[in-house]
């Protein structure tokens, strides 16, 4: 099932994507949904990001380059940070640069979305607690880490997490290609068996700390390749089997 | 005005508090709302955190001992970090260590709830934003801190955001102290202006960053004292135009 939620003649609304058409839905995202009788082409609307996040979590330094690189022993701790909601944005839409500085880093990522609490989860347990994945640029202004370590600031921008086109939910998320192209040059292109800590280990390892709320949206680590990016470029982020997110540095 | 949460019957409820009087309201908290014909004594109910936040943001070292340790000249990146909202508990609820560890450390802090969205406010416009305060007991694992800095896992385990008891909206943020003991001994008592980022530069700061929204909390630091507890022992942390926040760590 591939959701998207978009705006059509001032009225935002959720729907089922089924080739170019969208199917309008109504009810609960998460629970009973209905068909309306209601119908649009894709591109008769403009798409929103397709979910509004509950909060965000992020796992920073989480590819490899090479499967044989991958440690044998796990970190102990993973490197989690928290965006805030505010930051992001839709498909199609502008990353704004912060006006001090001329690049931004790009980083293409899967992202999950919980769909339930989720509570001292064990790994085989986790697919349970997903609803369904999107992609997102986790959009980096490296020049505001603190030197200390700290990413918050950084990482915290309005428009620094475009989310989107469409929240898939049936896709196998241990084989899908993470992509990312600029000015339709590739840059990206890993596979997210390349992850350190998998889906299963990082959404378990977060059950134990802290209770996960539906709607909880975990950017689950961008492989090699993110670089910086100036005003005019055009970042696409892409997984196939859920879509393209294009969006214009301004 | 001194809003409180809490629990009666089954139900939970809005009020004003006035001296040992709860007067209960209905209506939106940040804007209008009006008495009920209810009222309850504040010892016939269970108060419960405040407000339910949309997203906590915090900064870390932000209190100097002296006045006149104040740097002349302010960091250039403030250490901002975000706790997740499921680590909220009331007054009174027992703070939980994670199993894996015996003490965490206590913070006891002035919190400010943002009132209205706010972007880009200079430091003069603030206070225009801000909905009211209350005291946050920021509770902390440095044993989860990551060796790079990242102090996201070491802040987010449930229970480690104590918060209340009340949310007052006509004090002087300036000229308050901060104050905690443990088992009934004394351990900060700090006066908010030795802040090394007031409360203006600190929202300032953040609303040049990010769109601040209704509902966000910011805990604006925890004063020199801040001390490691274990089991059985009972932080109250206070600011006593405010209340006391008082939980057992179990």
């Amino acid at each position: 099932m591939k959701f998207s939620r978009f705006i059509i003649n001032d009225k935002i609304k959720y729907g089922i994507v089924e080739r170019n058409l969208i199917r309008v839905i109504s009810g609960d995202l998460y629970g009973d949904w209905e068909y309306t009788s209601e119908e649009y082409s894709v591109d008769q609307v403009k798409l929103l990001t397709p979910i509004i996040p509950n909060q965000i979590i992020g796992i920073g330094r989480n590819y490899v380059t090479n499967i044989d690189e991958k440690p044998s022993v796990l970190p102990e701790i993973p490197v989690f940070f928290m965006k805030p909601t505010s930051s992001i944005i839709g498909p199609n839409d502008d990353i704004f640069l912060p006006k001090t500085i001329d690049k931004v880093k790009f980083e293409s990522e899967l992202a999950v979305i919980i769909g339930k609490e989720a509570k001292n989860i064990a790994e085989d347990e986790v697919l349970h607690y997903i609803f369904g994945y999107t992609v997102s640029n986790d959009v980096t202004a490296p020049q505001f880490f603190h030197e200390d370590g700290h990413w918050m600031v950084g990482k915290s921008f309005d428009t620094f997490t475009p989310l989107g086109p469409y929240v898939v939910t049936d896709i196998n998320p241990f084989k899908v290609k993470v992509k990312a192209r600029v000015n339709n040059i590739e840059k990206q292109n890993s596979g997210t068996d390349l992850m350190i800590f998998s889906i299963n280990k990082m959404v378990s390892y977060l059950s134990e700390v802290m209770t996960l709320k539906q709607g909880d949206i975990i950017l689950t680590g961008s492989p090699v390749g993110a670089e910086l990016v100036i005003t005019g470029d055009i970042v696409e982020c892409e997984i196939e089997e859920i879509g393209k997110l294009n969006n214009r540095v301004f």
